[in-house]
């Protein structure tokens, strides 16, 4: 078989066939009708890409669960004045006349899933962004929540997080808006379809539920008659909320009195003054939702690798949109589809993955993940073993600026293929130099936040992942905007982010499925674990921690893993090579070359703790899993650390502290079992 | 490299090296002074042990941990009558004249290990052998436990369950004594030294913990300067105890009143009835302990394997004793260093084993499988991927009698491998047949109990598990005459069955170490757990369980296991030939049946779950870990279903019910990952 040159000559040839009028195609078939989970119109999208799949020759199934969705049956909200003033609020996006898609009367209308169905009535409370430090200034102001509806602007942390911490606080209900601030820039460009800024009538979908996955099986899969949780066991949200346009707060926030709130929870709307109440408008939320179990399908493609047909290198992105989805997802699931039928023409050219590809589309991610958790939930025993990567594109294109997320361990990998690949706006040669020029460099974002489907591989299974997308945070995430109409206009007019974001995702896959030597790398890895550390202790010092609180104990871990990480490197060096002709020199050569990839894969894996995170124990990753709130954003890693000096710092107590001490004493040992795993050596003196 | 024929060659020179002249030397040797876990003496056998083995030229370190273990410094029992009479018991082991180990000052006074402290006065009570139907009859009898000093007797449950239990109700302290009946053939044939029998002073050492492991570190390794709990927050016993002799236990018992015990918890003491009490018989105990942090040491040797170093089959015994311990561990102790030797010899021979083999000698298995559980603490990354299996000889002989237990897998290697050994015994011409002779057959035990060193392995780890003996529950177990002369007298005369133990012990090892596919045998293990399901079935008839609780997700996952494991034996056998010669041929041969190899391996792994069994969730194995009580031994797999079943039984509610329920679902999901593991798949249709 091919040595490294026999594999790396089929890259330039798949970078070659990526096309963007083929992508555009694509694109425009998957968004002809809004697709969300659980619909007749997506599972018409799964068949699209299975017969695909099966067009370019890979096999291909579906695997199907029956998990809990819900649907907006009834939506109200009327706004109350105390001279008796009543405005029932149009909750529906404006039709944009030459865009047919904002027509269709199959779009869904704004919602929350997961929200419950009720029937509220309070007066309105504007929380700024809903976090932690905004409840807590609103307490500072004397501004009661108990019984109010909390309205928040969208953009900053996640929705469900707001739900709950406006329920912990009583209030009854919660309003989420897109203020023109984040979400038309502030204004002065004007709107969709002069513009790519949302409309004032544009609303943002989402769900609100805290967990991941089917909310029936934490944990394990939610296959056809699989054991379900009753409802009251469920951890779903406990008070209604819907999210509404900019049009509409601005409406709410004119019947608003009390004190002005502060300078930087002023937004874009058109008004003197933001305040934040309490009342005296009042506001009666009525949302009637249809919640049930309902089927969901992934749609699974498996390139069947030569040399290691049980070492997986899983690419995936999901299908279901909350419209139409033209960036999120179908984007991504267009750039699926070229890749898929870029690596079958491979095949067909003679070549032949070293590992198995397994390419992915998931349904109900808008929800919570849903149809990747099941299907890693499902495959929990095989993946962990022998996954080697998952490689995530969610929002293939939404505007320009490359924007990776990376396990550190294929940091170098994803600035080596970016190097190879054109600039999709034409200023530099390549992306990487784009990229490197941006305003943050060539930085990579980490994973250990939630919100898309590598959430249940790294955060539960332990396997490195990659998330990878052009744009940031668009102007119509999650309205009936986001359609092929404004991406042909604003978003990729010639589809080149598309084709770039294709010929990455295409050569990561490859280089991690063909690579004889598995092209992860711990050095950089173990430094950056040593800076979260070097973070760590400034938060401790920060919180004026007790002396009693150390972090020897990381310190001395993390030396182990630093040392560990360079002896992998050095012996992974001697298998880069092709081995010799002798039958002897092969045998040994092969099955220890096997060994040091087993031990690149399996050193992720090391910091996965069977307890979890204290208190969501589904997340086992105790270097990248998200944090309890959003305090302490800035040592977002080390979830269980963070979480233990949120709590430390609020309530200051011997026993919160020693807590702190604990979970320290945690991180270090996993950094441990990833040193231990590294050198690949049971205990040694 | 050699093929299976190879290899083969050199089991029959395995055997013929094993020497019975060496293994009584190496005995005498380390039985020379008592040998308790944390003290010099013991140390020095961690020398010898090292020199040993490096005098054979493999590879030796020491693995050192601190952790919590207690030695008694004062120990009173004053018995007292309504009469006045004061009686202060001799608590001391009789000096055997002939017997010159029975004379050492050096010899630990008999304790219970972990016991608190106490001091503490209380009427006794009888309570047979002190299981949960013994103390629920006594509540029947309506005899208060409450203040009570509780009299068991040993040799049906673990004595750490008996105080456990009495604490439960409110029992002030144990006594534990060895009954005649059990240890000294209900005194039909006198006592040591004229018969192997218990002298009426010989007492029963041992630990009353319940947990496994450093109590001060449950779930982590206790290297040096790791966190340790507070002493508060370890689980450990509330009352103190103590063990004592039949005759002091006879004395005890002339002292109760009461209702005659139940027929069948009447003795073989010099008694005309045994009663339960309450009182008026009166006991003052006093126990004073050392309780701290000491240092233990495993010793660990490394045979690396030639062609897969990173697969591991560990062979251990525990080094520790209660005194000389020449039955329990030290004759296993004998049997690793003369398989070492002999593995040695070959090695000079040009024997390479593919897979490295792993020779451990434990510390602290008396206190609670301390060094062992250290260990896999600290090598769980690394074990839980690439260990083959854990092959234990903890007692290797005590009398006649092949005594095996085994993860089921291994079933079809140990008859093979015993009908290649000669019966020690001589009445027939293989261990097999005498095996097969015997009154159960060749049954092999399971090792869902706890015990020995293969707990961590088994129940925490998911690594299979053997553990070899020849003879049975022994009279002089964890007393003073567990020494080299009872055994010279009575144990093992010739050394014959020592030499049996180490031959079977060695080509077990040399097999998995060896062949080229794993002898993994799943058909028959997945028809074992076929009949596992079919207990539970008639469990919940018995217990006249609701319509409602279902059995058919375990079934159906049985049915998948089933064709999965006939699959990877259909696809085993494709491997077990030799390789063509061709490069090509080779290069995907090793690499597949490599990928074989780790199914086998990881297959077991799958009846693992994170959280573990409900309560005592470091017990993370479903089908073999301990029940929570002795109740439904005859469903001691299945921990969890047999643990909600016990209740159900007991409380009958619907919640009790749904968690039975809860359980089956969670086996069955155990089941199916292996299902997935065997057959080697990501989801199908
Ligand atoms: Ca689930
Ligand atoms: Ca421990
Ligand atoms: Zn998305
Ligand atoms: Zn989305
Ligand atoms: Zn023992
Ligand atoms: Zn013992």
């Amino acid at each position: 078989p091919a040595g490294e040159a026999g594999y790396r000559q089929y890259e330039q040839r798949f970078i070659d066939g990526v096309c963007n009028e083929s992508l555009s195609s694509y694109l425009r078939d998957l968004t002809s009708q809004p697709h969300v989970a659980g619909t007749p119109e997506n599972f018409a999208t799964a068949d699209y890409i299975r017969f695909a799949f099966q067009r370019y020759g890979i096999p291909t199934h579906y695997s199907d669960y029956e998990v809990l969705l819900s649907y907006p049956v009834n939506r109200s909200l009327v706004l109350s004045h105390p001279d008796g003033l009543f405005l029932e609020l149009d909750l529906d996006e404006a039709v944009v006349d030459e865009d047919p898609y904002t027509k269709n009367p199959k779009v869904i209308p704004p919602f929350h899933g997961y929200s419950p169905s009720g029937n509220v009535t309070g007066e309105v409370v504007y929380a700024n962004y809903g976090t932690l430090d905004d409840f807590d200034q609103l307490r500072k102001m004397g501004i009661k929540i108990n019984g109010s509806i909390i309205l928040a602007r969208s953009g900053k942390i996640y929705r469900g997080d707001v739900v709950h911490y406006a329920a912990q606080r009583g209030a009854v209900a919660v309003i989420t808006y897109s203020d023109p601030e984040e979400y038309a820039n502030n204004r002065t460009e004007g709107y969709y379809p002069q513009s790519p800024w949302l409309p004032p009538s544009g609303v943002q979908r989402g769900t609100v539920f805290r967990g991941i996955g089917d909310p029936l099986t934490p944990g394990w899969p939610s296959t056809p008659g699989a054991q379900h949780l009753d409802l009251k066991d469920a951890s779903l949200p406990t008070i209604p909320s819907l999210p509404i346009s900019a049009q509409n707060a601005r409406s709410i926030l004119k019947g608003l009195a009390g004190p002005a709130a502060p300078r930087d929870w002023q937004g874009g709307l058109d008004l003197s003054v933001y305040r934040v109440g309490r009342g005296p408008a009042k506001l009666n939320l009525t949302f009637e939702a249809k919640q049930g179990v309902y089927p969901i399908r992934n749609v699974i493609g498996i390139i069947e690798g030569s040399e290691e047909p049980d070492r997986y290198v899983v690419v995936g992105n999901h299908r279901d949109a909350w419209v139409y989805g033209a960036v999120d997802p179908s984007s991504g699931t267009a750039a699926l589809l070229e890749m898929a039928e870029g690596l079958s023409e491979l095949k067909r050219q003679g070549w032949r993955p070293r590992r198995t590809i397994v390419l992915a589309s998931w349904d109900a991610e808008e929800y919570g993940m849903v149809g990747s958790t099941e299907w890693v939930e499902e495959n929990l025993g095989l993946l962990g073993a022998s996954a080697v990567a998952y490689i995530n594109v969610d929002c293939a294109a939404a505007g320009p600026g490359f924007r990776p997320k990376s396990s550190p361990q294929m940091d170098d990998l994803l600035r080596e293929i970016t190097r190879m690949v054109k600039d999709p706006d034409g200023k530099f040669a390549t992306v990487y130099d784009s990229w490197r020029a941006s305003s943050n460099g060539d930085t990579i974002g980490r994973l250990g936040g939630g919100g898309s489907d590598y959430e249940a591989f790294l955060h539960h299974a332990g396997v490195p992942a990659m998330d990878l997308s052009f744009g940031d945070a668009y102007p119509m995430y999650h309205s009936v905007y986001d359609d092929f109409h404004w991406m042909e206009k604003f978003g990729d007019p010639l589809f080149h982010r598309h084709v770039a974001i294709t010929c990455i995702w295409g050569l990561v896959t490859m280089r991690l499925a063909d690579d004889a030597v598995l092209p992860l790398d711990y050095v950089g890895y173990a430094r950056e674990l040593q800076g979260y550390v070097q973070t760590v202790q400034k938060q401790l010092q920060t919180a004026k921690a007790p002396s009693n609180v150390t972090l020897a104990p990381l310190h001395s871990a993390m030396g182990g893993a630093v040392n560990a990480a360079y002896q992998i490197d050095r012996e992974s060096k001697v298998f880069m090579g092709t081995y010799g002709s002798e039958t002897h020199d092969l045998f040994y050569f092969l099955l220890r070359r096997r060994a040091i990839n087993d031990r690149l894969i399996l050193s992720e894996r090391a910091l996965l703790d069977p307890e979890g995170v204290p208190g969501r124990s589904w997340y086992k990753h105790l270097v990248y899993s998200p944090t309890g709130s959003d305090s302490y954003d800035s040592i977002n890693h080390f979830p269980s650390i963070a979480d233990a000096l949120a709590k430390a710092t609020l309530t200051d107590t011997e026993d919160d502290w020693r807590a702190v001490q604990r979970e320290i004493w945690r991180v270090s040992r996993a950094i441990t079992r990833m040193q231990m795993i590294l050198v690949g050596k049971l205990t040694q003196p």
